[in-house]
């Protein structure tokens, strides 16, 4: 019983008439992350690992440094009206008490971004700054690259609606991709299993994902300390900035034959 | 001077060689929305078009009803070091003093998502049910609106990018189209402009996005009283179980001969 596609009844409708048929979709369902009895954010995401997705994303916002941070993961008890666990709620606890005051969860009446450029507010300091000299890969290597990611998109190939990202090291070989409706779900998912392995810092990884390049997925690199990340699609201004400033290499469209270098081009060998 | 997109060097690597040259992207910047002095959220979006987004993100989040529920929408006057205002602030008043309770900002000590389904937390009651008879439209005219979001999405040419919403009438007449970084903000700026246009409840349009569509994007034409929801790409599970429950009309793979109808399709004729 798979909680990671769904089927829906559709009607296609083509050239050549009205066909009924079942489709397969996407399954996007809520999780809700409570940080020590309290909640602390609900993500849109694709079920299926979930620990590795809250190690990630916590690990993004510098709520934990480690996997040792983690006390306890637990999904909540509680059932719906039908008797069923959803699955849609992780209990967390810390191993001390942190006090979260990050960018996504800015509610307080203080000043905020008011008189602050775009790039000092938004980023949060890595503890693992990129060594210049991490991480040099073959431009061969990265280009095969987007062909393996697109080869392990197997839930894509079914539904046509999920991003992927995954953890290459830098000869090119596959160590952890995972799919999600959300691409930072798909990030957090695949650094939260680097965090899980002791990897991070991932001084010796390649981050590569299906899709568009934003300051966000750029941050998560950075705050592993992950030297390259790739994508398929393009990035942003603001994700070129970052990375410029952080020295990560930033590579967008990256395709079969072909790819361009935003920052950090001395490590593409 | 635009701030939507910005031009960053980049090396195009290709079988023909390493050329150097300036690359046009689409800029990603963040806007803190304050309400009533309160930070209320931080969204990271693309400059132009704030006031429609505000207006869209307040609509769909239930905060607003209509545009008279938004008494002041100004940028905050600070300037950053180099003395220039970032725009990336904007202070709203509203005519009454909303306690803001919604599923994104969900942050009480509460039982939360714990024994509820998806569908059940997730939704938020539109004040615009939709009626069955509503807006119904040829297929013809549909598969021509997804080509004219493409012939509209210039900055998309540009950049490579950007996701586009647009709003439609039932004859294919365009009415306002946006694009964004973020998919939920272009159909944020377009809900937004017609929020402002006093075209809520819109019984007699149809919105169409470039991208997926997520529950969120289903759920933002529920609130809008929108009856039709056409993307160019696929549908998630959670988003037909919104249409289906809503009565919305939901297409997806929206393409020039074909798509495929989830829901409602006794509005295509």
């Amino acid at each position: 019983m798979s909680r990671v596609t769904a089927r829906r009844k559709t009607t296609r409708l083509s050239p050549a008439g009205r066909i009924q048929r079942p489709d397969t979709l996407a399954v996007e369902e809520p999780l809700e992350i409570r940080v020590d009895g309290r909640s602390l954010t609900v993500t849109m995401r694709t079920p299926g690992n979930d620990i590795d997705l809250v190690h990630g994303f916590l690990f993004g916002e510098d709520i934990i440094g480690s996997a040792d941070d983690i006390v306890t993961a637990r999904y909540c008890a509680g059932t719906d009206s039908d008797g069923h666990n959803t699955y849609n709620v992780l209990d967390l606890s810390l191993r001390e008490p942190v006090p979260i005051h990050t960018r996504n969860f800015l509610t307080s009446g203080a000043c905020g971004l008011c008189g602050k450029t775009a790039l000092d507010e938004v980023r949060t300091h890595t503890r693992f700054p990129i060594p210049h000299a991490s991480g040099s890969i073959g431009t061969d290597v990265l280009t095969d690259l987007s062909r393996q990611l697109r080869a392990g998109q197997k839930l894509f190939e079914a539904t046509g609606g999920l991003h992927a990202a995954a953890l290459f090291t830098t000869d090119g070989t596959l160590l952890a991709l995972r799919e999600d409706i959300g691409r930072h779900n798909a990030v957090d998912k695949v650094i939260g299993w680097a965090v899980r392995e002791n990897r991070v810092p991932a001084h010796d990884l390649v981050l590569v994902v299906s899709s568009r390049a934003s300051f966000e997925l750029a941050q998560k690199a950075v705050m592993a300390g992950i030297p390259i990340l790739a994508a398929v699609s393009a990035p942003s201004a603001l994700a070129v900035d970052v990375a410029v400033e952080s020295g990560l290499t930033l590579v967008g469209f990256l395709r079969a034959e072909t790819m361009n270098i935003y920052s950090g081009e001395h490590r593409l060998t």
